[in-house]
């Protein structure tokens, strides 16, 4: 049974180093180029899916119809679901991520940006960047959608999918495809490879490179790896 | 209760003058153009969708995705099933229409073109075109994919699509988009406008251009008409 993991290409944020979070920047030149290498290899090594699933955000979409053209499967399934969405990074986003370590310092940036338990500053409710504004989350109960998330809260939010949908499909035998965002990966890979909390700040995932999974029926990994080193 | 039906942009095979069918040809610059015109178009004129059905051929998912990017409406839930499909043209598939009025003569060919029952040549079920050979179809009994179709055919397989998923979404206050094919989309008319067989031949649906229903709650139209005229 096989799952292939992808971060989206790189985004225009991304690139200006600013904390994104939920907010719905495009992809870069390089981030779709990157897009169109993942799914020309992908198809080229003999890959084929069954069905991918996504985040709700544009540049990880854009990312899975680049990758679902370049394999001839544009008609598979697709699920976008909010619960893929990168981790949620509160009021900090929009801000540039060095000059956010000059204000606050070094010490408490690193523990926002790469503990499992470290979570930004909440956005108030009436802040316009709060997603309960955004058309997209409308049929979702405004005080239960994230106003800030530590990387362990995203995985919460991620099992409930993975657990009703992801792995019910692996289990089924279907090949799956799941395009989704740096620290949402991030956290479903402490789920699969059993990542200890002190390892976590280490993790660090490629855009635009495959990720691999061989799993047992049991959901044990049988084998991982990247399509392609960087 | 509100219904938009969108005919792709120009196919390379449009512009070349042959037929179609189930062959899976892209978008010229031209129906690139008009996909984005259509979005934009209908995102300026205040509509919005919660679902979009198309078929499984790419030219309508391309339509279909660039509308949704125009929109801002990437994540909203897709249907592609191939009753949405365009008439299965069978043996003529490939040639071009001129060429063929010239071969086997004017009359026969708008007979097969136009007529509500009219039904080209099958494709031998051994004929590399048939569709039991596309990957796409290979959950579908072989020997009920369509080899060559009336626009009554098609009409058939469309309604079982229209009765069970698109006309449930219509019912249940959603706005529907659905973006399919000149036949096919023919054939979906016919049904809504309730058009007697004898005036089929003389209907045409532009590419690109959105054609907008309101609907009570029995199904019956209460307004129609094209976003523009042409």
């Amino acid at each position: 049974m096989s799952l292939v993991l992808l971060r989206h290409g790189q985004s225009v944020w991304n690139l200006q180093n600013r904390f994104t979070g939920w907010t719905d920047v495009g992809l870069t030149e390089k981030g779709i180029h990157e897009a169109h290498e993942a799914g020309k290899r992908l198809f080229q090594a003999g890959f084929s899916f069954d069905i991918a699933f996504t985040s709700v955000l544009n540049r990880a979409i854009q990312t899975m119809w680049i990758v679902m053209d370049e394999m001839d499967l544009m008609s598979i399934p697709t699920v976008c679901d909010w619960r893929l969405n990168e981790r949620h990074y509160g009021a900090l986003q929009g801000f540039n991520k060095a000059r956010m370590a000059e204000i606050k310092g070094e010490k408490i940036v690193f523990f926002w940006r790469r503990t499992f338990s470290g979570r930004p500053p909440e956005l108030t409710f009436d802040d316009p960047r709060h997603p309960r504004f955004d058309p997209r989350y409308r049929n979702l109960d405004p005080y239960k959608l994230p106003a800030s998330e530590s990387l362990e809260d995203t995985l919460a939010r991620i099992m409930s999918l993975w657990k009703t949908a992801i792995w019910s499909c692996v289990q089924a035998g279907q090949d799956v495809l799941v395009v989704a965002h740096g620290n949402s990966l991030r956290a479903l890979l402490k789920y699969l490879d059993n990542i200890p909390d002190e390892d976590i700040p280490a993790l660090q995932i490629p855009t635009g490179i495959p990720l691999l999974y061989e799993l047992n029926q049991e959901g044990k990994i049988v084998s991982r790896g990247y399509l392609w080193e960087r």
